[in-house]
């Protein structure tokens, strides 16, 4: 990372531009988001060790360039420029005051980072995943071996892949999830799939219920199109059931849209009890849930699915494979009732006309040999393993976990503010996943996400110990 | 195709069920559309010849289904089902009933058809697309020479691959259109382009301005998302520039949508005139253009783009690869003005997170090698022979061409109504484009869309000369 690097007397900038230019890059890179607080003048000249005049001269370049503003007795704040907002109806959680969300700040951040240096990644580090199978399988879907007329010279079928489809048919009868071929459509990964839904099954205006926390880009995507998020806390337990009945009864929401295993942030997976306990009150609501599994693979087959509960009634079954396979392939699928199956392929027919008939079969050939369940076997041990050494490193840095480690992410208690300690650690070269990044209100706090693959650096943890300390 | 055999008096269903049968597959696969009549019971039974008996027999089946419904004195007609509508403001033109169209219908046909049985056919053929071509770019792409841990194991970066958009834009700059780097973003598809755009910059109930003839699955996705469309006839002078003129002072539309060049169906590119006087027609309305130049590379360079006379200050370019490199890769992109392209990356994170890194570079592979502009260049004149010939067959065949013949698309005059026509032809094997598929009010005519890499067989020719006749 550029901006990881101290401050150089000797370097030909001046030092004051040194530090401006730091805090442009990170403005821009969205590192720090708009609308958050810059360091005070003392606070940023001791961190930095230079005289607060260098502060205050680096901020007034930021003020000139348009990059900050002045807010009178409260310091200065990275302006809000550019971002997009919903148009007609605009975002509302139904409890508190409604707060941007600036899903592309974590996504950025995803793209930028070297994992080896970011605790906060959002997916698997690149050397955990198995480049030669993918090569293996891209290189057949490229020859001749596999019908190159319908793979690379044609437009794929609406509903994608029809050899996709029926290997995730089959994949899905592993999970207790019946769905027939004809019962699920491919998309441009997990994200599109639930973006055909939100677009295909909610209005404007309607209410919707989410886990809290939960996934910033689903938040997002929610607001932008004009819903009313309701956010359901989700803790060990899974979601609390009590304030998701209340907020059924007082807003009659349309939808719940959950990560019902290994939760993202917390790990949590839906006890029995919990999903039926769920689909109860849903079922007596006439919603609609929208189950999104994209941490199936990290997860035993047998920990209860929604979908499998309520046999694709009510229930729409999402995944994808950018937590297992790769990110760069954009591959995911819907799995719901043939008649919500059919309205999603008309809209994905106007969002993208089809998706790529290669990336579809090269999912294929690793479902249909085997080939993915035994990569996601040994991913599994060694995210037992990593998961163990990080809980240790975590909790010897005096960090709690908020629910029982599980699955990918861990989600911790450090004690601090999180969307500073994320400001610090950047200095030191380190991209953490902070709090407000997961909350539907965008609320700082003193929790974080962190990824076990990615956190196994005994550093980045005594690093952590002292700036709690500090 | 499976459903172009005659009838079969020794097969061991009876009649009637074949009859049914065949009309059923028809109706499913959307080569019958909904809302369509069928023929009445003297005209089938004459056609298929058989027994009126038979036919009502069918029929009855048929209505036992539920695939149709008779309508007092008017005979039988595809039941409308499924059809995803417009939920909040319903879809409206300005001057005329709104009609639905079935955008998978044309859609559809591409899919299931045989190129060398559909002159209705909206791609080039696979056989004149360069397999080795595409098979070299996407094993470069797949093995270790091309940054395997940046293509194949992360999302790509928001915007796609940076060497995919610098490559657009030097492609650009021969067309005249200056767009930096960063002015570019790739997208799932020219079609995820202009969707992106309709979400981004259009509100449910905006007026706006389309080609008429057009593309349906554009007239599809505006009615969906809730615009009223303008319809502007599109001749061989090009747009109708009084009634553009009308249209904007009645309306007040908030953007135009147009094919500049080789508009499909005409095949008419603006002429430089056209092209200022659209200009200064949406400039003193404060429009938007959105320039879909999707058959870019059919046509040469100098033909005048709007983006490039007005420098992509309120004009937004579209293109894609679909109809030059292959359909199945699904790469599209944009270029505009920095802050729209802004907007729009921040919509395509919530929509597809990022689109396929491994794709953008196949592209950029292609396009930097000056592989891809060769192939254009041995296709035009390939092209330009397919159109001699099928020019002289239609003309033979007793057709007109509306507008002069240029690109991949012939917009012709046949003289009898084309959606029956397109039953008919369909009965003997042919898969045609019906004027309705192009109409925004999707009314029948007597014109159709012909492709003239797939509209060579002389056999088609005579058969349309003879129901011309009959």
């Amino acid at each position: 990372m550029s901006t990881s690097t101290a401050l150089s007397r000797s370097a030909s900038l001046p030092l004051a531009q040194q530090l401006a230019l730091r805090f442009s890059e990170r403005i821009q890179q969205r590192l720090i988001l708009p609308g958050a607080r810059l360091p005070s003048v003392r606070e940023c000249a001791r961190h930095h060790g230079v005289s607060p005049y260098t502060v205050v001269a680096a901020y007034d370049q930021l003020l000139a360039a348009g990059l900050l503003e002045a807010r009178k007795q409260r310091g200065f704040f990275v302006r809000e420029v550019h971002a997009p907002r919903a148009k007609s109806a605009p975002a509302q959680t139904a409890t508190t005051t409604p707060a941007p969300i600036d899903a592309s700040a974590l996504i950025r951040g995803m793209f930028q980072a070297d994992a080896r240096h970011a605790p906060g990644l959002g997916t698997l580090p690149g050397d955990w995943l198995d480049l030669p199978m993918l090569q293996s399988a891209m290189r057949r879907v490229v020859s001749q071996s596999e019908e190159p007329d319908q793979l690379a010279l044609q437009y794929g079928e609406p509903g994608g892949d029809p050899r996709l489809r029926s290997a995730l048919s089959r994949r899905l009868e592993d999970l207790g999830v019946h769905a027939a071929p004809e019962q699920i459509i491919s998309t441009v990964g997990a994200t599109h799939a639930l973006d055909l839904i939100t677009r295909c099954l909610l209005t404007p205006g309607d209410a919707v219920l989410v886990d809290d926390p939960g996934w910033a880009i689903e938040y997002a995507r929610l607001s932008q199109a004009g819903m009313r998020l309701l956010p359901v806390p989700r803790g060990p337990q899974g979601p609390d059931l009590e304030v998701m009945a209340r907020l059924i009864a007082e807003h009659r929401p349309r939808m719940y849209v959950t990560v019902s295993v290994l939760h993202n942030p917390t790990g949590n997976s839906l006890s029995l009890a919990s999903a039926h306990q769920i689909l109860k009150l849903v079922e007596a609501a006439d919603m609609l849930v929208v189950e999104d599994d994209t941490y199936a693979f990290l997860a035993p087959n047998h920990v209860p699915r929604l979908s499998a509960l309520d046999g694709l009634k009510r229930t729409i079954y999402v995944s994808g494979f950018s937590k297992i396979l790769t990110p760069a392939w954009r591959v995911g699928f819907v799995a719901a009732s043939a008649k919500i199956v059919h309205q999603l392929t008309e809209l994905k027919l106007l969002s993208t006309l089809t998706t790529s008939p290669m990336m579809d079969r090269a999912v294929a050939i690793c479902l249909e040999q085997g080939q993915l369940r035994r990569h996601a076997e040994r991913v599994i041990s060694r995210l037992d393993a990593a998961r163990q050494r990080a809980v240790r490193l975590a909790e010897e840095a005096g960090c709690q976990f908020v629910t029982p480690p599980q699955g990918l992410f861990g989600w911790l208690e450090v004690g601090v503010d999180t969307e500073r300690l994320a400001q610090r650690m950047l200095d030191a070269g380190w991209l953490i996943a902070p709090g407000l990044l997961f909350s539907p209100t965008r609320r700082a706090g003193t929790l974080m996400r962190i990824n076990f693959a990615t956190s196994q650096d005994a550093r980045f943890w005594r690093l952590l110990a002292e700036l709690r300390k500090a």
